[in-house]
């Protein structure tokens, strides 16, 4: 069973990502370090004792759907009402409104929690508090005045109404459509796939942001405007009113993440109503959608590079635990009587050690990122800019590096099992069938690799990357300097690494200036790997260098060596893949013919 | 839907894995060109026709439990019989009882097909054929007379067991024992974990080969014995007699091939019969049955290599048809109307191409091993040793290499689909479930990386592996000398990729000789896929050199540089881990404490 990492996470979030200087410089006003640890230790305690032991019934029954009502597993209101009452839904959210305003590593850190205990949980949540960044930041203040406070309570969950059948990646050509109304409300009308918890029984409404295009609006995504569009309306004194025209018309059978409901919605057929079409309250201006989807999109990003973290370290923890019990054979060396636990295997060794290594890096990069947005938000000038600048960088990363390592993560973890682990039972699996979609929602890996190199490698002339890549440097060579022998051949293989890092950012820097983009994507997810691995082996790395005096420092620098001597050398390949592998990859379509 | 890869299969089992220079020196008697393609082009058709279209039912409905007795999917009972009227169980099995004595690499190419079709439902036949190899090849004459005709006419089947809760890979400590009797008959009492079609509706009688130990049997794996255990005895006349004392406890819930029953038997527990004990007949010698089970191991590693390959181009195909049809954005150079199909994106091209690459190459390998199996079989003297070893090298690589590709093109495969893939429906999910299997069971891929590296290097003190890398350097040699400008970097890249492979070879083979066993399987998996790599990038490239008049040589050749270009340079990384990585990933222990 998963036992949350608090003391795991709080060193990451403080001693790598850099949470423990801000504190110290104040940065976040009066937190302070004993906060942190509460916050942090609770939300584990929650994860740990309330929500993993729900999370196996969720997936064996899943959330079912009966006349346009889906009924979730049991046990799971009753969870999410104790989560809510606990404040874990108003972390983040402005004070004004209810919210604590904290910090978003903490609640990056708090949603790694949520979805290492379930991921399907996770998600009404998750998606709540996209919508609430979005209404706060581009929503009039009426809209606020009736919404934002409910939702931020968790009393109502939000939802994101982007993708049609034909429209996923490709949001310009969405059909959902929108009517102007005399009295300043519309009528939407269209159908929506895959909204995550788009119906259910957890909350008594449901609010759902909804993308559609209006009469006469410019082609593509400059026509597309953001419609606030709730299941049931609300009377002026705040009670519930009408139910609206909308209704969950389907749920999905799906590979993973069973209890949460993948609707497809239905708006304006007449359902409900006198007059057919749903009523909604545009979010920001006309035709600028997309712009507000934006906000939401990019913080869901990082949220769900962080599920892909969650599942890496359940599905770690799980393997560790059965190898530790599990005996079989005899390890070369083993003096033991009897078989030895199948973790004394060189091989299963090799196996939990990749997988604590990746898990950790990956941790630290999604926390990595998440403490850029909290100082871009703090800061101004050259500093907002600069921070604005490394979140933008970090989050096709972490998003990307994050659920590639959550599935292949709980892959190995399948492997760690032998035969049990293709047992459902075990529970080793639903982590794979869980973790499977994260590298695919919120704009497939293969587009973040688009975004990476085409939008965020050109930020500031390329000043930017090339700043991070010094800043990483800056820590290789600490490395070396620490005449620390438990590092190994640590520090070169750091240099090692960030020089194909190097190279392969010129590369493809190189390619875009010559507009060469085919060239260039034809790399993008070798460099995101690429990226990903190096970051992985320097942040384990100052991981190593800190001496937070918790006795865990020796264990860090050999994990911290392992990867660097067994992990980090790949990205000689992918660097090679990226600058060599291009007119090969155009050459070979015809074998696709 | 799947389409059996007739020509693809045809050219692979011919001009790379050499069945072609086989029939042209009539090393297999008058087994000639067009009856290879009548047998392969009509297993094709009942694999695309029959087979495949029984898959989804059988993944839905699954095989289910009631009152012992297993009952199939809709359809499935009459698909098995329509197969094995067809011949198709019979291929390889001696004349003598009724087979057809082909080739076994006929056999495996035919496995391809029925697995790509329905991997759950080929399980059947695959446990039948190793149970019909280890009767045939240790079988008493009375044993041969009642069983071996009716298993290789498919009219039983047959099942391992093996497994027990605390003995899986370690067979040595399993604990179900047998009793002599004076009539020169067994009584077998235990119970048996994991027996895949252990108990179901397919056919009247199912023949069990078990495992067992006698009462004061020496220790461990040398005192072991097998028996054959029949569900129903034989009577004289060959007629069904009495049920045996064993029945099916329960079947597993499983991540996928929910079709293939995965039973727990119970042996001897009184429920069926006059005296307690399931009737057995020794086959083989008494404390000689690891080495009888052996038979039927090293087939059936190959066979489940197959699997893998089979799952990769169902899936490969599976993702080639969405990627074609559905539309996306604008690829960079894209100038058609509208979206363009997302196989113009590179990051898909190059999904695809990685798909296609390594499904060829492991084919390629499960073919070649085949052959090596064939020829050790007419071969004799120094010739049959050779071949010996060389079936004893590519076992656990076939196995290995075959099985990992086909759960990383099955994942692939989802990724292509997008949010589209992860829904059940679609069927790109199934292959992932599917696959996820095999790296496990016939021997944890890190199980065959230990019998690589300690067992099969070591063949004729090296002689071996070092002549076969003899071998490989001479395609590569070729290449370059061929000029054919299409092979780009080719010959270079293989040559590189096999200097990693040499290298890495002497560096384990100097470990094992000063008795570092740890530091040599500290490295065996990577040395595993390194030498899969390597020979994908070699076996592809023998078909690009071979001139098929097909018009398919361009392509080949192309998809050939693909791989060299962009995915073999991966030996370097994997070279590196294993003579650089051990120390570290042994000083990281602490990390797992």
């Amino acid at each position: 069973m998963y036992k949350a990492p608090v003391d795991e996470i709080l060193f990451t979030l403080k001693h790598v990502a850099g949470l423990g200087e801000d504190l110290a410089n104040g940065i976040f006003g009066d937190l302070d370090d004993d906060l942190v640890d509460a916050i942090v230790g609770e939300a584990g305690r929650f994860a740990t004792d309330e929500v993993a032991p729900l999370a196996d019934i969720g997936d064996r029954q899943g959330s079912t759907l009966t006349d346009g009502t889906v009924r979730s597993p049991d046990g799971w209101r009753d969870l999410y009402h104790a989560w809510a009452a606990g404040g874990w839904n108003s972390l983040t959210a402005p004070e004004e409104f209810g919210g604590q305003a904290l910090p978003h590593m903490l609640h990056i850190a708090a949603m790694e929690l949520w979805n290492a205990g379930s991921m399907a949980f996770a998600l009404a949540p998750m998606l709540t508090m996209g919508a609430v960044d979005a209404l706060e930041k581009h929503g009039s203040d009426a809209l606020k005045s009736v919404f934002l406070a409910r939702m931020i309570s968790g009393e109502w969950t939000g939802t994101m109404n982007l993708t049609e059948p034909h429209a996923g990646s490709d949001l310009g050509v969405l059909k959902t459509r929108a009517e102007r109304r005399d009295d300043g409300t519309y009528r939407i009308f269209g159908q929506k796939i895959f909204i995550t918890w788009g119906e259910h029984d957890l909350t008594d409404n449901i609010v759902h942001l909804v993308l559609a295009r209006l009469a006469g609006a410019p082609e593509g995504t400059r026509g597309i405007s953001l419609f606030l569009v709730p299941k049931f309306l609300v009377n002026d004194d705040g009670s519930l009113g009408a139910r609206n025209d909308l209704f969950c018309h389907s749920i999905e059978h799906k590979l993973g993440i069973h209890a949460s409901p993948t609707c497809t919605m239905v708006y304006g057929d007449g359902r409900f109503g006198d007059e057919k079409g749903a009523v909604g309250y545009l979010v920001g201006e006309e035709n600028k959608g997309l712009n507000c989807m934006f906000t939401m999109m990019n913080n869901a990003r990082l949220a769900v590079g962080t599920q892909g973290v969650a599942i890496a370290e359940a599905a770690t923890q799980h393997a560790l635990n059965y190898a530790r019990e599990r005996t079989q054979g005899k390890a070369p060396g083993w003096k033991g009587a009897g078989m030895s636990p199948i973790i004394e295997h060189p091989d299963i060794a090799r196996t939990l050690l990749t997988m604590k290594a990746v898990t950790q890096g990956a941790r630290a990069i999604t926390f990595a990122c998440a403490r850029a947005v909290d100082r871009a938000h703090v800061a101004e000038g050259d500093a907002a800019r600069y921070w604005q600048e490394r979140s933008s960088l970090l989050t096709p990363i972490a998003k990307s590096f994050g659920t590639d390592v959550g599935v292949d993560v709980a892959s190995m973890g399948i492997q760690v099992h032998g035969g049990m682990g293709f047992i459902e039972e075990t529970g080793a699996a639903r982590y794979l069938r869980d973790a499977r979609i994260a590298p695919i929602y919120e704009g497939t890996n293969g587009i973040q690799a688009i975004d990476l190199v085409t939008r965020k490698l050109p930020l500031s002339d390329g000043g930017h990357v090339r700043g991070f890549i010094a800043e990483l440097k800056a820590v290789a060579e600490e490395v070396g300097a620490s005449n620390l022998a438990g590092f190994g051949e640590t520090g070169r293989r750091l240099e090692d690494a960030l020089a194909d890092l190097e190279e392969a950012t010129e590369w493809l820097l190189a390619r875009l200036a010559e507009g060469k983009t085919a060239e260039a994507l034809a790399g993008a997810t070798a460099y995101q790997r690429l990226f990903g691995l190096t970051l992985t082996g320097v942040y384990l790395a100052r991981g190593g260098l800190a001496d937070a005096g918790d006795g865990g420092r020796d264990a860090r620098i050999a994990l911290c060596r392992f990867a660097a001597e067994n992990l980090i050398s790949e990205t000689a390949t992918l660097k090679d893949r990226i600058v060599n592998g291009a007119a090969s990859l155009a050459a070979a379509r015809i074998a696709l013919a």
